[in-house]
């Protein structure tokens, strides 16, 4: 376990999407995650109506930044028109 | 929504803080945040005795960077005094 | 408190180190940190079978990159024969 780049991408969702996002991180063969829970305001999806200090999820995933456009295209093709939802990405370095 | 450079502002602060955070994040017209719950020990307020293992909270904004420092310079004036708290912000991409 | 350069170490153990973690901290002298009731699935330890959607905790640490270094440093030394843990690290400014 030297140092190593690594990208970090971050999920904010709405809580009842915990087990349909995991179920997407393991077909994509992500082997790990860290999830807490949240709350907060976030921008609206397109179709939903936004959403208020409502229970949110906060998705931790460290991987490669190829992967992480993977998951972060996958959740725009499948979740952004129907649920909010927030997804950025740093580079950290995995010790 | 392509992706775009943002900026992440991270603030811890006493639990007690966070209805009067919200307040001052909508005045400044601060679209989304996140928060959760944590604990911890941190730095001293200036009048403050410190806070051990207290509740805390971990609020995450993500915005512009002028937008990053506009809240920052109101914390600092507005709180630093009276209350224990730390910030820091990052370069991210939001997907 | 004007901006300044720093690390933030992120570190994500399973709930039961929390005790031993803070004691680790102390003894490094580290000011401050920030720990969050987490759950999620990481790598395996050398010696686990891996962490299965357990009760995990994320701690922050916001430090210089030499204490980083020296934490991150401890833990593999001491830790990662026998726990699942994830570590990583950004630069950050703080605020």
């Amino acid at each position: 376990m030297k140092p190593e780049e690594s990208t970090l991408l971050t999920i904010v969702a709405e809580s009842a999407l915990e087990r349909s996002l995991v179920a997407e991180l393991d077909r994509l063969g992500v082997s790990g995650y860290t999830i807490s829970d949240a709350r907060g305001r976030g921008r609206r999806g397109r179709r939903s109506s936004g959403w208020e200090h409502s229970g949110n999820i906060r998705v931790e995933v460290l991987c490669d930044g190829e992967t992480a456009t993977r998951i972060a295209q996958l959740l725009r093709e499948q979740y952004a028109r129907d649920f909010a939802m927030t997804t950025w990405r740093q580079a950290v370095t995995q010790e």
